[in-house]
């Protein structure tokens, strides 16, 4: 029999529904190491928590998370909190020996993701791995992508494209939830959605972002009060307006180390668009090109054939080759968005009991904070060239 | 606390795997009557069995299917095996007062499909419920289309094109597993993704087809044998070669009640297209088309609208109020295969808790199964006109 | 100087302004031995026709057709009626020595096309060449797609399914034009639009139709009467209705020579869909799509390539190497409907010059009527299987 | 009998031949005021020149532009010319009364820019008229983007994305033709391609960008020299190397001055994008979509409609009701490239015969020289916001 390993986690709106989903099914279609448990859920409120452990699976409900962090049987944490708590929760549980998966934003200031990545450092020596969750990293089309471009199969990248177009607050009546708060969130659509195509851009290239220039607007300045202040549904309003602080879209252009042109467009203002994380990549040799509305499906232009025959494909990646697709269903039938949680988790255990280095790490995670950083500098100097 | 309902499986292939994770997921995302329990899988080998239990979550093992129907922790009996047991073991669990889950085609003959129907209705007097296992009507874009047709928006049906396209036995080395054998498949294409195609048609018109004209082909007429007979995985070759008594293709043309002229074609030849179950219906006001292989969208056309700016539009069919998708997910993050099996088997447990008769029944597996039988004496008939 | 050949033309609706706009251009961009001289445009109606000769660029007028065809200076007359007159002018024009081109389909019925076909055998021995305007050929992504065909880059084909959608009739309203009368068109969608299907698929594949099974439909069954009776815009209406006695759409089922099975589909009701020109192609290496909709690309799937990179790829056919598309524009930079006819008069006017036989020639033209006449007389007897 | 107008054209490579195109076909199909004569090409080589106006149609050549100019069968001068000699070409013709034609972009710099945008308002006081050629603009999808945007249908503009991708110099071997030699062309990517996007995204949004912040990239820094300078296609090669001068690649964020955020890219290095000029708008009741690489097709999003079925439609631009398009075919049978020249022309002919200003006036083309030169400003310095 596999060892087992016990999960904790922390939080369990829109991130925890999603993370419980992955830890629930992983062992069912991954023949993983060690079998993971799901000990305890963690949560604000004691009733709300106790049915969400019901429902989710969780085994104890906790609402403090430091006592979670104690438990002798959880090995592991998992943060699925708005950012302004990741870094006290990963901090401390990682020097209480767990290993954290931690969900993206890293954390709201460059300040607390580089106290993360020092505490991670740390924790490694100990043989505590920690790991920051950006899933769109485990779309299967996003992980062959990577691979393509790995291979050489690009040649020199050239540009970048990148695109983050969601449309759920066109609305001017849309409530002041949590994600448009900066105590919250730290940042908009910058740090929400605008993190994971930095990420995402990062990883498929295999190269850094070194500068940028750019320029944020918050369209809708005022916007109801939500009693509440979690997820993306609307609360209950009470006819008072706050203020919108944070930024509802982010534009930049860069380049990478490598001497590619890069832009990118973060924004909940694109109606019509609901979860279009896009990229486009062009290289000396080929071409890449992934659109999240349909996540089964890489785009690629081989520019080394015959120029008649030439063309962009639609590889289904879904066949047995394609990163994590195996483990599933026949070629053409598709994935969904919670299988990149599983494929995460299913690394990140992998990781864990091997005692080896997870991927993208808390350093990859401040590399982002890094550029999200130079973005807002960037956007409050004049767009003036910024170095990440 | 919610009364648990507890579930027998018979069969741990493909379509067992899919049913485990839609059992092991319901609970978690849709607000059920009743908790379903994975009492016991049943298979043929026991270490076999033992270990897709643990991986699947299944609390115990069978190897006869016959102790699973009379187990006292088993209310639901979920029937995962190839088409030549479907009625066996279908009529002993209703008679055992179980209700029943059965996967497509109900059967591999017409006549055991009516003494199925039989059993079902006689057991729906005794409140036993029973349920063919069409999932794509799950598909939230294919329900999505009945909703619209059902709302008279396409007007009056003039066009349905249907067709299943996938290409994994294009390779004449591809063994003769046990769906190219008519003794366990009953057909080849046709029974196996022709059956959707028809059901989907019927399930979104909301009409019968009357009559069929058909052609069926068998391209590579002998394979090399495989040692066993399972799923679609190749097994261990041994040089020697049987004969495909099956058809890797059928191809036919009809009408619906309602005049609409058809035409279907399933085939496993079609290069390229890996589970293309696509669908298209013209009517007197608008048109819809869908293709599983972005299963995610609908296109939908609005005749009504002003001619100048009328056109297909893709309706990313995961908003709030799209069936099934508000459980989810927020807009744009979608769903994948697996995912309508768990809405098969949500709607299975309110109807079983509600004692109602879940859809689709056996008489409407029935009603598939003599299209199918029609296809089949058309096509053996110079494509003469068959009525249905 | 290039040697001048005298085109006279007959009929100035659709068809002719199309061809009008081919001889006015293709020298401008085809390097051809002899420049074509727009000598004699001949109408019905004495005014009418003068006025389109003016405006397509005509010099000179005739309301007799025989006249036109007895012109010194009309070497080539290029036949743009409706179909009921397609056999006495064409005959008559090979009889007087005159290079013919003459619109699809060739005739209303196999017995004239029959007639023609002989009369174009006899004038080819005279050096006298005859063509039947298949237009759709001269789309440089359908040429390309006969060009892999015809390397093998397909293999064996397995599949053919081709549709032509229109929507043109939908409403009930729309009145009886010559389109829709037997006497004038010999068929409705079948002879207009599924002709060109039939010739498509022919000509792609490279084989024959060996059979069909087939269903026809007029859904609507009478329709106001129009004064006149031109082309596709709507008459002025009476108040009158009168009886459609031509198909509304018509739907096939048959075998290709080589074992490949096909579906085809024409039809004037399909909502949403305006000349959806398709043909999808399967074979043992390949697969082809077009849609004419979108008739700068092809669609190619090489089955040849490793599994996890092969996919239908967007081709789109701009490039030098394309056929006829190196005489345009640079890459990407589209053509249009028209452009279909000016290669259809280029390749014509080259074999006239070069004295060998045009294709798709009157025989080729008569294949195509007995292809529809097998799909009427199939549709006329319960759709059993007929012999083309 | 309409009055005929004369027309003289300077240059005759890629420009010429699709304005010769336009000249020679409007009238066929356009009901205008005055019917244009093909008066005189003028060229540098006599013979190549003399050859040209035979195969384009013209009735005389000419290999100075100063005797066109002054040609009496001339009132309109075409200016298709390398944009180095725009200025002096177009003032030399405003002086002496004709109307002028000048391919964009209308100058090499915004000091030449602003002399022609002068000497037009001075010529218009007398009745000349100036129109830059954007052709762009009269592709049918994008006319009526527009429109949509005009009638309010987007509402408040919040995002412009537009890209203008080529591949054709990606091969380092690519030889240093005259759009890629600052002296003639000005610019490369920027002023070539860039400025159509600039010119595009203006006109569609009927807004002005407000200021820029920029990068601009040279990844071939030298390129085989050509024996000449001409067009597109490659020069014989002489294996020595030039310096390319000008951008490859340039990319921008900005603002318009409705507060909407924009980002903007040309390059001539995407592989595999052949000649996709790309835009979308979003607003906060409806979004568009375009890429030139399906000219005939507008997506619209109508973010008012129920949100169960909204979603980006295709709108294929061929109706009666579309701009330009009821000149052409009938619904789905698309335009090409070259047709956006024929509608330029007719409502430039239909202006002069007016006596009104054609649009685009050189005061536009002034404004995107504006443009251009911010973004060259940013770029030279550190991509720092740049006022317009």
């Amino acid at each position: 029999m596999k060892p087992v390993i016990g999960v904790g986690m922390v939080g369990h709106a829109f991130m925890g529904r999603a993370h419980s989903q992955a830890w629930r099914s992983v062992s069912a279609f991954f023949d993983l190491p060690v079998v993971p448990s799901m000990a305890a859920l963690c949560g604000r409120s004691p009733d709300r928590t106790a049915q969400a452990a019901r429902e989710l699976g969780w085994a104890a409900a906790e609402t403090d998370w430091k006592q979670l962090v104690k438990r002798d049987d959880v090995q592991i944490v998992d943060i699925c909190t708005p950012g302004d708590s990741h870094a006290e929760i990963a901090v401390a549980a990682l020097a209480a020996g767990k290993h954290v998966l931690c969900e993206k934003p890293l954390a709201n200031t460059v300040a607390e993701a580089e106290a993360m990545a020092e505490a991670a450092r740390e924790a490694a020596e100990r043989g505590v791995q920690a790991m920051v969750a950006f899933n769109y990293r485990r779309v299967p089309a996003i992980a062959l992508a990577r691979r393509l471009v790995a291979e050489g199969r690009l040649g020199e990248l050239r540009h970048v494209r990148a695109q983050y177009l969601q449309d759920w607050i066109v609305d001017p009546e849309f409530p002041l939830v949590w994600r448009l708060r900066k105590d919250k969130a730290g940042s908009g659509a910058l740090g929400d959605i605008g993190a994971h195509i930095v990420d995402t851009a990062q990883f498929v290239t295999g190269q850094n972002l070194t500068g940028v220039s750019a320029l944020t607007e918050t369209f809708v300045k005022e916007r109801p009060l939500a009693e509440g202040s979690a997820g993306l549904a609307g609360e209950s309003r009470t006819g008072e307006k706050g203020t919108v602080d944070v930024d509802d879209a982010a534009l930049f252009i860069g380049r990478f180390e490598g001497g590619a042109l890069a832009s990118f467009e973060a924004t909940r203002f694109a109606a019509g668009r609901k979860n279009a994380l896009r990229i486009e990549i062009n290289g000396s040799k080929g071409s890449l090109a992934f659109d999240f509305e349909a996540m089964n499906e890489l785009w690629f232009h081989d520019h080394t054939l015959d120029g008649d025959e030439a063309g962009f494909r639609r590889i289904i990646v879904t066949e047995p080759g394609h990163p994590y697709a195996g483990a599933w269903w026949p070629p053409g039938h598709g994935l969904g968005y919670e299988h990149t949680f599983t494929h995460e988790v299913k690394d990140f255990l992998e990781a864990v009991a091997a005692g080896t280095a997870p991927s993208p790490s808390f350093e990859d995670g401040l590399r982002v904070q890094r550029v999200l950083a130079a973005v807002e500098a960037s956007a409050a100097d004049e767009s003036r060239w910024t170095v990440v």
